[in-house]
């Protein structure tokens, strides 16, 4: 509620206060060059091309809801229903740059204050038949909170942002309770007045919320170290139009399936996650960070792989391709000069990929171990300039988005995962599938979680915006990248990001047509007339 | 198949070739002089004297499952449907010598021998309406392998052991599959071959097989160094009445919920586990085991905390309180020559807890610190034997229990898990749960899984056996001590126990109702008939 309508509103990921994204000439000159003639988008639309059509929802729905939450609270004013229509996928972005295309506006937006209200909504909604979109920080890439209606009539989102408490804090067990709409840097400044951290730093860290986290089964940046964000989580509460839920006990249980793997990733569908028991740690005392360049991604893949397997893998842990390891050198400027590249080619190192550790805490314990890793795998040790650079930049990525849209640049991101034997195939595939729909785009790819048995591969794809269709030359490559993931299981339709509208289609490749026929079990006896997040996960 | 009756039948869980059990008078002295006088139990039952029904399976349908394995793996002579009845809970081994209690008894076994054979058996009880209980090493403590029928005029039980191949090995990304029947010495047998082990060692090791670890969500006495076995899993195939179910693409997915924690501790209800995919490692260069006292359960609680919390658990962590401890070193002779109560007593350990630790190749990089923690919160360094002595007698306990119960010991260990700051709480409630239906049984008590938020509490329990009624009697304290357990939600219902026929009445209190709903909603998905493991974990 304190950002303004330009600010939420046209797809801008940058928090007051902090840099808003550009291009420079030079950037744009070098894009342009590498991935061909650009044309400048068309600029995000004002309130006014915007045609919001007026609340379908109903007086009497309006009327308890207001009473449930006070009158505040519910807001149905254009501006308040447009600012929470969707997250901050491409389609997303577009739409925001084309009214015609028809982006769905929600009836209204509620504001509960506390897990009681939003159980409360959610009676109120199934007795009047309304759809309910769980919305937290608003950051999904994937269409997870698009505002759809699904077979129902009328639909509010739910925007958590008022459940912004840390309940309580367990130094014993070191387990905090967060509220759901608790921002993550919220969470980490609430929390550090206690001496602990989460760790769970996503690139979207600055909007996303720990609902939001937990919902779409997120991982952060230091997930090497910290684990994923369902390593954290020790236990859920939801609103669900049933009643409520909560589950997790204690640490770990033979209590039949666990349950708290059905609640995380349930992206609003099987539930309005209100509450989350998450583990934490002590902040650590000291944070090291340097970087080192690879001869070749077969080569890089491989020592992650090792690092991995050996226990030692860095808390941050991030191997960049080659293609995106000459961009971030050029954009540098430390590839021009010739100066690091002349270096590398004395050490051997012909095609860098570009290596960033972070070691936090007692974790550099490991460091000698993996040094001694890296040095006889060949790696060169750069020095601590370019992990620090993409430190300062490490949220950055969203944000600039806009400014390349801006500038006619089509930008997406994909991630998957797989395991090691796969990861050169699953790497292979997507790059072929894009280059099948775009040409010859600019296609990056880093490795920024690595397991013991695998890794995900997270792809950036630039390509001149088609001016003509460029919804449609989206679909035919998130489409043909989609299906290269999923054909044979050779990977999981999405590491981190969640299914949401996107992804949905490929879902029962990867959990067979009885896990959909599950989900959809499981929906009915929370939600038995589907009022929760229509339309997606579960369909 | 191998096994002779004798050996499988009177509950006796030694292998072919292992010491049987047995008690030394001066053990079953101190023991009556410790819980009181001891009246010998009754036998375990003859054969002769055990009236086994005639199988209740149809002929037609018996003719179907021969052509779909073979006539001579279906089995329905009284010796082979006696042989898997049930598993090796108190109460099967107290039915084993009382026939006139009426041990439920399957009306066939069915030995398929592989996945596929596996589904067609199920399509042909779901035909025929036949209840189906999977059956892996039997080694079941809660009744998960209780041969009822539920609403079923019959019911056969699927023993998977000719399901025993190791699948494949993917050396590069430290995977390999194998079929549910495998049992772990030959797992780690097989897999040794490639180099590699799974690490998975709980006292059910000699008998338990990779399906029954992944259907109960098992952990292993090295649970705090290779994790547990829902750790371990990649990838679990399932057969069900509804077809086949793959599921586990990637080491780590935002694909939704993840459903492998649905299949995970299904308990053979949603699902026959035919293979899994587990994680693996390099089979360690260097074991090495030490033991510790510790002065007082509180301080050795908080030590182990301290271990978890700061990742220097080794691999294998065993703290026992103050009366395990003492039964340990008063049966081992060291106790009472005074020698080491006098060491400690000068040492300042008044009120010893022992303390194993054992420590696997790498992990031995964390001992340093390790050593250091527990110094500097007085522990002393005992010597390897008291661990080695552990070692040795690691998988005893369950086939040390038909001889405490031929001595007229009621034995049954119970176990549970909760967050660090309720440890003291449980261990308390529960102790006091079961000193009130006992009187003053010997209860000892261990933490052998620990973890950044909480440990597992393991409780052995032995008091003279009730004469009159030892059913009632245990069923009485195995009452007081769940509701010790779950009211409240203090802990777990199971930490690695599963739910079976014990535990079920209480999993609602711990996933609630909606849980419940859950569960049942996922099975009529999947098993729309109720064939698979009626009457236990989902009703």
């Amino acid at each position: 509620m304190t950002d303004s309508l330009d600010h939420r509103l046209r797809g801008a990921w940058t928090p007051e206060g902090a840099d808003a994204a550009h291009l420079t000439d030079r950037e744009l000159r070098w894009l342009s060059r590498r991935i061909g003639d650009l044309t400048p988008s068309d600029p995000v639309a004002p309130d006014s091309a915007i045609a919001v059509p007026p609340s379908g929802l109903p007086g009497e729905a309006r009327a308890r809801l207001a009473e449930v939450v006070g009158p505040r609270h519910v807001l149905d004013e254009p501006r308040d229903r447009l600012e929470r229509s969707g997250g901050l996928s491409y389609l997303d972005l577009l739409r925001r740059r084309n009214p015609a295309s028809g982006m769905p506006v929600p009836d209204a937006v509620v504001l509960p204050a506390d897990p009681d209200q939003v159980q409360r909504v959610l009676e109120v909604c199934v007795a009047h038949d309304v759809g309910v979109v769980p919305f937290g920080g608003g950051t999904s890439v994937v269409g997870g909170v698009t505002a759809l209606k699904g077979d129902k009539d009328s639909v509010v989102v739910l925007d958590l942002e008022r459940l912004n408490r840390l309940v309580s804090v367990d130094p014993v067990s070191h387990i905090a309770v967060l509220q759901a709409g608790v921002r993550a840097p919220d969470a980490e400044r609430m929390l550090s007045a206690h001496g602990f951290t989460l760790g769970h730093v996503p690139q979207s860290y600055e909007r996303a919320t720990i609902g939001g986290f937990a919902a779409t089964r997120s991982a952060g940046q230091a997930s090497s170290g910290y684990g994923r964000f369902e390593d954290m989580v020790s236990g859920v509460r939801l609103a669900t139009p049933r009643g409520e839920w909560r589950l997790g006990v204690a640490p770990a249980s033979a209590a039949g399936p666990d349950l708290r793997h059905l609640a995380i990733g349930s992206e609003g569908a099987l539930g309005v996650i209100t509450e989350v028991a998450v583990r934490v740690r002590p902040v650590p005392e000291t944070e090291h960070y340097e970087a080192f360049a690879v001869d070749g991604w077969e080569r890089g893949c491989g020592l992650v792989r090792q690092l991995a397997q050996r226990g030692l893998l860095a808390d941050i842990t991030r191997l960049s391709d080659v293609d995106e390891t000459r961009v971030s050198l050029h954009l540098a400027g430390s590839w021009k000069t010739g100066v690091l590249r002349r270096y590398l080619g004395v050490r051997g190192v012909g095609e860098p990929c570009l290596l960033v550790l972070g070691w936090h805490g007692e974790s550099a314990k490991r460091r000698k171990d993996a040094m001694r890793l890296l040095r006889s795998g060949g790696a060169v040790w750069l020095s601590p300039a370019p992990a620090h650079a993409w430190l300062r930049g490490r949220f950055g990525g969203p944000r600039q988005r806009d400014a390349l849209l801006d500038a006619g640049v089509c930008v997406e991101t994909l991630e998957t995962a797989t395991h090691w034997s796969k990861i050169g195939t699953l790497y292979d595939r997507v790059r072929t599938a894009l280059r099948g729909e775009l040409g010859d785009p600019l296609i990056m790819c880093h490795v920024s979680h690595a397991y013991e048995t695998g890794a995900s591969l997270y792809f950036t794809v630039l390509t001149p915006r088609s001016t003509r269709d460029p919804v449609g030359q989206w679909q035919r490559a998130k489409t043909a990248a989609c299906e290269a993931i999923s054909d044979d299981r050779v990977g999981t339709i999405s590491h981190h990001h969640a299914v949401g509208v996107d992804h949905a289609p490929y879902l029962e490749a990867e959990i067979g047509q009885l896990g959909g026929e599950v989900l959809a079990a499981a929906k009915r006896a929370v939600d038995p007339t589907g009022i929760l997040n229509p339309g997606k996960l579960i369909r």
